[in-house]
């Protein structure tokens, strides 16, 4: 029986439903509406594993206690151009944002900023932190500790590394922003945990298991792990942004990594950092986004490889989601949908398509 | 007939003869000993395809006017904790490590530093600078702009982008630091040069020719390009790397980056950027070293996958290669040594092992 097509919901309506599940588990309503807000800027923009995917885990997750309904997110330490949030636990969109608005008035103030984050939890997807900065004409990088060690050190078979992530939005002028968005593995584990629902061989290079040999069943990934990108490239990129976003700030990097997937009740301490830098401190802000125009223009009018239609630039398909998004509304696929209804029943409030 | 053994020289006498051979091409008793300086610093950590192998092409280019042996090295922007430094077209290593200094002390000021240079030169290995604030509890993310374009953007044809490399320097305690520095293309473009000397093959995966086959034969590396790390990702993370350490600085990126190994004369604008972290203003910087060196002990302690012997973290074969170096002095390839030899007379200087 071929799957019935996804339905589309808006975003305001998919946010209220957030907001909704987080009031009905103890939230209040002015963290839950943002927190529902940011978890939204997944899914509009084609984060699908980072958005909605992830409120019944989340839920759970708060129902058991692993996370605090009510954190005292605060900044514990400070610099005249840096800050530590401490999440107290939050939920993870909160304590993030917080030390990206924190990092942006740094930035205004001083032309850099940069904020970290302690007892936090995972917050969904790095484009959504990264691009903060962009309609202020900054740039974000960021850095984010995973929520599960799927990556060895480089000729190690110990899971001791996550695919810890960086962001990088660049704004331009005309054209869309650019924004990198890049976990530090070849695939990300979501990839795999969708190639084992669809029943599909995962191609050579993903994954390697115990003795080193190329890992194409995704049923078997517990047997395995992931390949970083570059081989020790890859693995050493993960491990200096676990020190930035984790160890730096009193956060997990390592084996005090909680897998957030089989474990709902320890708190993760989880951490992440955003450096923000102010263009005009640097640059005219309109020269730098022209430039910016000119060099993605430049990229554009490469000749092509076989094989390929165009040049796809970092940032261009989420920006072409949101667009389509906010016309046509957000596709929720028919498992999800009934995952919501199911938890929208449990919780005795309105569901999504209510 | 096998090659010589390379004659070994000290640091301190390797340090000379690069000034001595600046300062006969018309730079100041004291840049040219720095410059020197901290091109021996690539050649006693090991990055031997970024120190003195580099000085007769550096010296060719003075010589020809597309270096100024007499820059006003200058902060032209600056705001409380950023600094844009010209260079002035001045060898890369002055412009670099002035910016450098610069995020160092706004650093120490505000908790965070960046600088960005334009109007600089190819500067030698970036684990050198991204080093440079370590001795002061600092870490370093050094990110520069590539002197030759080798890349396409990631299906395209055209070599629009360079190796863009990142560099992250972390202290430890009582560990060596933790020092990656890494091309985002799988292969750094001196790796295909070297196998083309060697007569050897190149292992799939690191070039690709116009119709996207694997190139293997590195004779024929001008009929094809570079692969980046992970794919879409390397190339993805080489333009962002250009944008901010290129084009954010007035810096070349894309089409304006000068060949520096076909083109002796025009001035390359070459951009870098470094962000420097001063630890201490988010953790108590021994208790932060301890926690580092938890993380390497753990990482050095994961099995091993079958072919390996140990784990290699980033940062430990240069600490090894600088401490074997200082005790028995820098290597020198018979044919580099010919060559230094060959400059030294047409300089008029007193040769290497004079």
């Amino acid at each position: 029986m071929p799957d019935a097509a996804p339905r589309r919901v808006s975003l305001t309506a998919l946010t209220e439903f957030i907001a909704r599940a987080y009031g009905a588990v103890g939230v209040a309503a002015e963290p839950a509406r943002k927190a529902a807000e940011l978890m939204a800027a997944s899914d509009i923009s084609g984060a699908d594993g980072h958005g909605v995917f992830r409120l019944p885990q989340y839920i759970r997750r708060i129902q058991t206690g692993g996370i605090n309904t009510n954190p005292d997110i605060k900044v514990i330490r400070r610099a005249r151009a840096t800050a530590l949030v401490d999440g107290d636990n939050g939920l993870g969109a909160l304590v993030v944002s917080r030390a990206v608005e924190e990092a942006i008035e740094l930035a205004r103030e001083n032309g850099v900023g940069w904020a970290g984050t302690r007892h936090g939890n995972h917050a969904g997807a790095a484009a959504v932190y990264a691009a903060m900065p962009v309609p202020h004409d900054m740039i974000g990088v960021y850095f984010a500790v995973g929520n599960a060690n799927h990556l060895p050190p480089w000729g190690g078979i110990d899971m001791l590394l996550s695919t810890n992530p960086v962001a990088i939005a660049v704004p331009a002028l005309e054209e869309p922003p650019l924004i990198l968005d890049m976990a530090t593995t070849v695939a990300a584990y979501g990839k795999v945990k969708v190639a084992a629902q669809q029943g599909k061989t995962m191609p050579e290079g993903w994954m390697i298991d115990r003795q080193g040999q190329p890992l194409t069943d995704p049923n078997r990934a517990d047997d395995g792990f992931l390949l970083p990108i570059g081989g020790y490239k890859g693995a050493a990129l993960s491990l200096m942004i676990g020190l930035l976003a984790g160890t730096l700030n009193g956060a997990a990097t390592g084996d005090d990594v909680v897998d957030f997937n089989k474990d709902d009740t320890t708190p993760t301490n989880t951490g992440q950092a955003i450096c923000v830098i102010d263009i005009k401190t640097l640059a005219d802000p309109v020269v730098f986004k022209r430039r910016v125009d000119a060099v993605i223009q430049q990229l554009h009018g490469s000749d092509l490889l076989p094989g390929f239609d165009r040049i796809r630039l970092p940032g261009e398909d989420r920006h072409a989601r949101i667009i389509e998004r906010e016309a046509n509304g957000i596709p929720v696929p028919v498992a999800l949908s009934a995952a919501l209804d199911k938890m929208a029943a449990e919780l005795g409030i309105t569901p999504l398509f209510g």
